[in-house]
């Protein structure tokens, strides 16, 4: 028996992975753990899809609601998705399977703030819950559950949930034991009470879930790695994105206007994340903290070069070097990295209390900096706001970053017009791309206008901007932010018809 | 001397209008009070216009920045617009004349969440406050200031402000003395706590300003009223829309998702706001509170048939009949009101915790539910986002509302894509025209499009929006959010060439 399993009555709930995905039924909306390609279940989705398949193969209908705290792997989100077994899906995805799916027309996908889903689920605005599916490291014996390497929704898919179905992963290290911080003092209202958290290396709850052995269904001990992407090293532009805005954190802390150990971090994940919290590392800023969604490359590298005091997040989403590079020195790591649910470490009462300078990309921003984090064309998802919404308005300082073009130089990360809208101009202060940053506090938006034009754009699309900038004041209907309807979303069209956005 | 005035060395700061606005230069950035029609300065901005003006016949410049609470009065926002007077205006305006000037592209108007006013005016992304121009009912012995009829961000202007110009209005009733509540402890990060405030009907200020007296550069005695708008009864569109809308609330307390006393209220102002109120009259809730921006005569109607416990707002918004009723008997209503700082009131943190339903309305919604409160034709504001994005995206329960046609029918207020975005779906919960209510909670966005246009939309524009989401889900680029970016504004062009959306 594995001694991960230190209680005796859940231990003799163990099951495989069939015989625990047998007890899920179609139409049900079961609640995953998983945040980013950690801490996900591996074993009970893949046998659940292989139910499916062949459910299907006998022409019986059967798909569930998937529900989890991010995105999660491929064993889970691209298997149940290959056997076509989601009906519906929430609150974030980036499995490209899934996507196809979704954009397909053939999975409904609610995209939402990560931080409200828990509170959504408790107000009953999402429905019921009929199973929850969490990985852990381990169950104590008092049942108590030792988390794995992301938090989620986890708290909330338990006590939520009807019956329970845990993979213990003996793969996740033992000493992640004491890294995690379980907030148990969220209501509903008119019973909330302040989050009493006012430092982001603060612990304000315990390092288990508490979970009623009762209602656990089965128990599936499982031996598989995480998934998380590799580490991509910075390319040029995003090292020049990062040069920007670590020159514009320089000016803000010699106006007096940041402390000289910035303000808790909170970073998108990425290339151009990474080369920023890769610059962090030579930047006159010390003492720094995050409060943040993931910890990735990036910061273990501000963490190992003293940089970094802590950081605090809801998952480990580490390339598969730096979870290794984690992994064998865990006891160290452990007390300067704090692993929180997710509506704790995007709450927006502690964003905004803690001041936290929010770094996120976007697909498209336009010139009066409105942005579009989630849809291609307008309508072709890409992942999901994610977090972003959760730190962009409640931010110190909301930054956005992204190349001036993708796609070979046929798309315009600049666009007249978003044909999506994630993040609206109030919560947009800096904009910043390798040809530029455009700093837009206190500007009203003609004057957002000019300077995002001029410092953001790619060279090749700036005319084409100004064009269309110059026609817009001749012609619009108010000049407050002028628009041309006809002509608005002529670029997005443009590609679908031609493959670029060019003229 | 006025006994509104019980400090001696401020009574002798007593100047004329015109002297006080002698003190006001070319260039300067101006913090006045005022939110709503309520509390702003009435002689020091005539005075000031009259400069304006004459320096503007002698060929001299002479502009200055305002930066108020909300919209202000017809001697603020109406007279400086039509002295061409304001080069720069924040955070929000509904004066017509001002808003000519803004949609003409004669002055820079920067639309702000009305809670990141004081924040970002505090981190020193607004720039220098040159002098603040209060509003008081009148001023302590000990030099503290008694409050008007709104605070809005009275209390960061005068702190922020290098010098002060004070005007006390003996129009104000002296009974307002010990209606608010002015927090002082809020901070800059990393030094912020949690706001102590976990009941609408809570205090946790101080009755009054604090005023350093040096500050005080002229004191100016007034006697005019406030001018807000009329009452106007409600007709039968908003009558029906409060209808679907206390049906809903009454279907949400039975299914033992709302308490019988629902959460606090926040409601916008307007006919549609007040039937909605009015109607709660009658509604089989009681023991209600407010947590909301302004109190407007709905509410005050509310409190007078014993429904309403207390309300707790930033301003008081009546009508002419309203405000002589509330100040025959302002003893009474004293200690059933509280009016707080805009920060306070429109806190994120407040809304979230206190779980407020918010009620807000709309100029046009797309079939994602995706929202326009701001911009006509997505070009031409109209007054500003005001404190609805503070609340919609942290309430328990975000409702938008609105006439499903505008302009006798050649509007729609449902349209294939919105021309302007203030809130995105995640944050619009339920959609409430005369026609029907749109629960979208749990929903993806295919999902939301059919109820939109079954519940909400005109039946003459059905059939149009329906076509139009036919043809997307042909011909989309993905089917996440359907559409057609060459043809998503169409409605708009048509009506800036036609003067109708109607095909």
């Amino acid at each position: 028996m594995s001694n991960r399993i230190a209680h005796a009555g859940l231990a003799a709930k163990r099951r495989t992975a069939q015989e625990a995905a047998a007890l899920i039924q179609d139409g049900m909306a079961v609640g995953m753990s998983g945040f980013t390609g950690s801490g996900y279940p591996k074993a009970v989705p893949l046998a659940l899809a292989e139910r499916m398949t062949a459910a299907h193969a006998a022409g019986e209908s059967f798909r569930v609601k998937v529900w989890t705290g991010a995105s999660t792997g491929p064993e889970l989100d691209g298997a149940l998705a290959q056997a076509d077994g989601v009906e519906f899906r929430l609150p974030y995805n980036s499995d490209p399977i899934a996507r196809e799916r979704i954009n397909g027309g053939h999975m409904q996908y609610f995209d939402m703030h990560l931080s409200q889903v828990a509170p959504m689920a408790w107000q009953g605005f999402l429905g019921d819950l009929d199973i929850a599916v969490i990985e852990v490291t381990g169950i104590a014996a008092d049942g108590e559950l030792i988390p794995s390497a992301s938090v989620g929704n986890n708290k909330t898919w338990i006590d939520r949930a009807k019956g329970v179905i845990l993979e213990v992963n003996r793969w996740q290290n033992p000493a992640l034991e004491g890294m995690h911080d379980i907030y148990y003092g969220t209501a509903l209202p008119p019973h909330r009470v302040p989050i009493p958290l006012v430092r982001a290396d603060q612990r304000i709850g315990q390092p288990t879930f508490r979970c009623d052995p009762g209602k656990v269904i089965a128990v599936v001990e499982t031996d598989a790695p995480d998934r998380n992407a590799p580490f991509k090293a910075p390319d040029g532009k995003a090292r020049a994105i990062a040069g920007h805005l670590l020159e514009f954190l320089g000016h803000e802390v010699r106006k007096g206007r940041l402390p000289a150990s910035l303000l808790p971090l909170q970073s998108g994940v990425g290339n151009i994340a990474n080369a920023v919290l890769t610059g962090l590392i030579d930047a006159p800023f010390g003492d720094m903290v995050a409060f943040t969604e993931v910890i990735q490359d990036g910061m273990l590298d501000l963490l190992d070069a003293g940089k970094l005091r802590m950081a605090s997040a809801t998952s480990l989403s580490l390339s598969p070097e730096a979870a290794a590079r984690l992994n064998a020195d865990m006891g160290r790591y452990r007390d300067r990295i704090i692993l929180r649910p997710q509506e704790i470490s995007n709450h927006p009462e502690l964003v905004r209390r803690l001041g936290c300078i929010a770094m996120n990309g976007l697909i498209e921003a336009d010139i009066y900096g409105n942005v579009n984090s989630t849809h291609l064309m307008g309508s072709r998802i890409q992942n999901g706001i994610g977090g972003s919404g959760d730190f962009a308005r409640n931010a110190f300082l909301s930054i956005f970053m992204t190349p001036s073009t993708a796609k070979g130089g046929a798309i315009s990360a600049i666009v007249p017009h978003c044909s999506h809208v994630d993040h609206i101009d109030q919560d947009v202060q800096v904009i910043v791309t390798e040809q530029g940053l455009a700093d837009l506090r206190g500007l009203a938006p003609r004057q957002r206008a000019e300077l995002i034009m001029e410092k953001c754009a790619h060279p090749d699309f700036r005319p084409m901007l100004k064009d269309y900038f110059r026609r817009a004041m001749a012609g619009s209907y108010g000049l407050q932010s002028p628009m041309l309807p006809g002509e608005a979303l002529a670029w997005h069209q443009r590609f679908i018809d031609t493959g670029t956005m060019r003229g």
